[in-house]
């Protein structure tokens, strides 16, 4: 191990080392990418933690040699997930974008933070660049505003909380939450759990995050649950997420009639477009966030709809100011304002973080390489591709739809009914039954390691499918393999 | 661009393009570690914005060609900083480990999240292992507690205040901190702004976080500021932040002393070993931590003294479930109780994150590789080459010393006095000169790009050199080169 660099003529060890860990991961790019291979190699903790052939996950004293080094990159492969696989539906993020890749392969190689321009000038600015692109794209005007990339959207949406606080009670900053009145934060029950989270961590406690009543696609009970609500409440309403493309859903809010809302209670409007933003990229499909040009602050990852590789999520707000005065500490270790160059690039001050990782430059290459074109072209692919779907389960034998209707993002949410239950009355057998079949199905698909897809209850309906689709390379005959997958599995269930 | 993967015969282009990008990776990795490459090619932000030749920043509609995007990825590297460059020494992350580097880009390309094993069982166990090993090595038994690897040391402090804050007073969860009496957290006036951060993000306000008077080296006056502080307050103790290894000054506070203080007060100890928790590695250094088994939670960034690359850092807790109970949300949608598989295993609700990046691997290959005492070998190392700085400019003309005695870890801090300041007796005119011969010399180091160290004011002392090594590239030769560089360019000022 020490011939390689620093070492002393370490530079060929170096390369060869190098090289043979490429071999590794590029044979692993091209094998995820054929049909033949498994989505999975599926073993229990217990089994990876017991030891496979060769394989130790167990710490030492003592160095390994560079030939056992490669074996444990390539056994971490063998026995992981294939994300970028054209059959992997399981999250939100899936795909594997070959610019993104290059893209992350440099970001590592530059090994660098994005708190100063001192020491990352070129990703700084692209960061600066990206980000008015977005707000253009958002629709504020001449794309002015603010924003930083954060650790992914929960961190996201907890800063628009924090930025909608300082912003109405500044003094919160100083004094704290004792300080100021109690504060309630609205958003609706099939909203991303992180603006609980978010509650909980700042401070305005999980009882004050007041969830409103929605339909499975949220259309229009959103605003009149929120007015009814206000009416009747004593506390200062300072926050409202209207959620573009719930997590499980895939449901968008009516942002007008809650931007109407804000305006007329003054209060601030986030919208979660963690996993809708992406279709902003579509002129076919941004109707669907019309109104967003009115939120205060956005949450958009490209990590999940764009097909960026994780992690890849940003904050925007809408006034310029308020990331910097919400957070800074001035730290002046860091942001000397005697440096030769102008220091207002320095982004470390916006920032909840001190080291920040370098999100920007996979994704502003990815930019570059398809154009905003491409990324249309992407969205409006994997919208196909569901409504394909939806029209090919919506009446099939065996298979009932959560919710009515087409899809308006890539979620379609469906229960598989094996033939055992289908003459059966809806009883409480029949969805105690029911229940079951969902996680049934998924054990045995990550057992035969031949595809996957997420699986939930919700509120009072039993364990579905949730079926999204975000990878590029997914194509129609990869849902029709799901669908026979999920009959060749369930039908004995 | 189209002909890239998953594009039907793709396969062949993109081995291509990913070999391309690989050649220009290892070129720069080469040249990183060659000293007659410079250290960067500093240009300001209007030069990058206004485009280098055949390097343009902005994004735009249409596609670009892959050639032109592998001269991107050129171009980003030729105008960033070489971080891993035996002569930086502007960050406490500095260096380029090859296997932490080869960890880096097979993460990137298993592309995954670390919420649930479900979609990353190897790094999920990976993870768990890491940071019993990491608990062990802390002193508590059995390496029992908990943990998780989180975006940054300042998201870690964050961590704990919150652990903290669930532990004393859990309704701070459901009912905000309006339900909670007045809270102070503890910090020295040496400790990394995340702490203040922390306070003003988590609702406690700023005000309630209380800056304890300490001297350069922190020895004993945490301790005691502390007690009397204690005695005069009326509101509720409830956190002790003590840092091991402060950011400027690399001193280390009396955790014992002060763990002492918070049994009798019955308080959380917090130590934030972001900087120095890697001590802990070396039999020779530990003892500087020592009282930290006593410690409640522990920061510990294996991304700054160990070399890890960014980023890569860890929150550890003592105590077993707090970090569950004080985060989670359970939401259905990724937490389902009725997996095949244990789903203790699961993460994702321990976290203020919903999506996490994976950060452990490149952490536990390079453990693998270079085994602990690889580790201890590397911290040696590099309080060895900062003694022999310490030693080498303590007296020698033109350089005086921030303070007296040899550096507790590798920050040495020190002015340059050029020889028209040297007879001058000290008043305001020569504080305010010399306060400007630093940002001189760290102007004219990035513009020739030679080599870059950090400096900052801290409370009245005016300017001077903070350098800290990390840098396993870094021998005696580049801290000769420094001083040299630093008296060459200083001495006409």
């Amino acid at each position: 191990l020490t011939n390689l660099l620093p070492a002393k003529n370490g530079e060929e060890p170096t390369m060869q080392f190098l090289l043979e860990v490429v071999d590794i991961l590029t044979n692993y790019v091209r094998k995820t990418f054929d049909r033949s291979t498994k989505v999975l190699d599926f073993h229990h903790p217990h089994q990876l933690l017991e030891g496979m052939e060769g394989f130790n996950l167990e710490l030492s004293e003592q160095p390994e040699s560079l030939e056992q080094i490669l074996v444990d990159c390539r056994d971490t492969l063998k026995y992981g997930v294939r994300t970028g696989h054209p059959r992997f539906f399981n999250q939100l993020s899936s795909g594997l974008d070959i610019i993104g890749l290059a893209g992350e392969w440099l970001t590592s190689t530059a090994n660098t933070n994005m708190f100063t321009y001192e020491i990352a000038p070129v990703f700084v600015l692209m960061e600066q660049l990206t980000l008015k692109k977005m707000r253009e794209i958002i629709g504020w005007p001449n794309g002015e505003g603010d924003g930083i990339f954060s650790p992914g959207g929960a961190i996201s949406n907890m800063y628009s909380v924090m930025v909608a606080r300082y912003k109405y009670f500044p003094e919160a900053k100083t004094k704290g939450m004792s300080a100021v009145p109690r504060l309630v934060l609205f958003t609706s029950e099939h909203s991303h759990y992180s603006i609980k989270k978010s509650g909980a961590a700042l401070g305005f406690g999980v009882e004050n995050v007041i969830l409103l009543k929605s339909d499975e696609r949220c259309v229009k009970c959103a605003g009149r649950g929120l007015e009814n609500t206000l009416q009747s409440l004593g506390y200062v309403p300072l926050f409202v997420n209207a959620t573009a493309g719930t997590t499980v859903y895939g449901a968008f809010d009516p942002i007008d009639e809650i931007a109407d809302l804000c305006e007329k209670y003054n209060m601030w409007l986030h919208v979660d477009g963690a996993w809708g933003g992406g279709l902003l990229m579509s002129r076919k499909h941004r109707h669907k966030l019309s109104g967003i040009e009115r939120a205060n602050s956005v949450t958009w990852n490209p990590h999940k709809m764009m097909g960026v590789p994780l992690q890849c999520s940003a904050i925007l707000v809408r006034e310029k100011g308020l990331l910097q005065g919400c957070n800074q500490m001035c730290a002046g270790y860091l942001f000397q304002p005697d440096k030769q160059y102008d220091v207002t690039y320095d982004t470390g001050d916006k920032a909840i973080q001190c080291g920040r990782h370098v999100d920007i430059f996979k994704f502003w290459l990815m930019w570059k390489a398809k154009g905003t074109i491409g990324f249309e072209q992407h969205i409006n692919k994997c919208l196909e591709l569901s409504e394909y779907l939806y029209n090919k389960i919506k009446d099939r034998e065996g298979f009932e739809m959560v919710f009515r209707g087409e899809p308006q993002h890539t979620n379609v949410c469906f229960w598989y009914v094996p033939p055992s239950l289908r003459g059966m009355p809806d009883c409480e057998e029949r969805r105690e039954r029911l229940h079951k079949v969902a996680p049934k199905i998924k054990a045995m698909m990550m057992e035969s390691g031949t595809t996957m897809v997420g699986y939930q209850p919700q509120g009072d309906k039993v364990n579905f499918f949730r079926m999204v689709i975000s990878n590029q390379a997914a194509t129609k005959s990869d849902i029709d393999f799901l669908i026979e997958e999920i009959e060749r599995l369930g039908q004995d269930l």
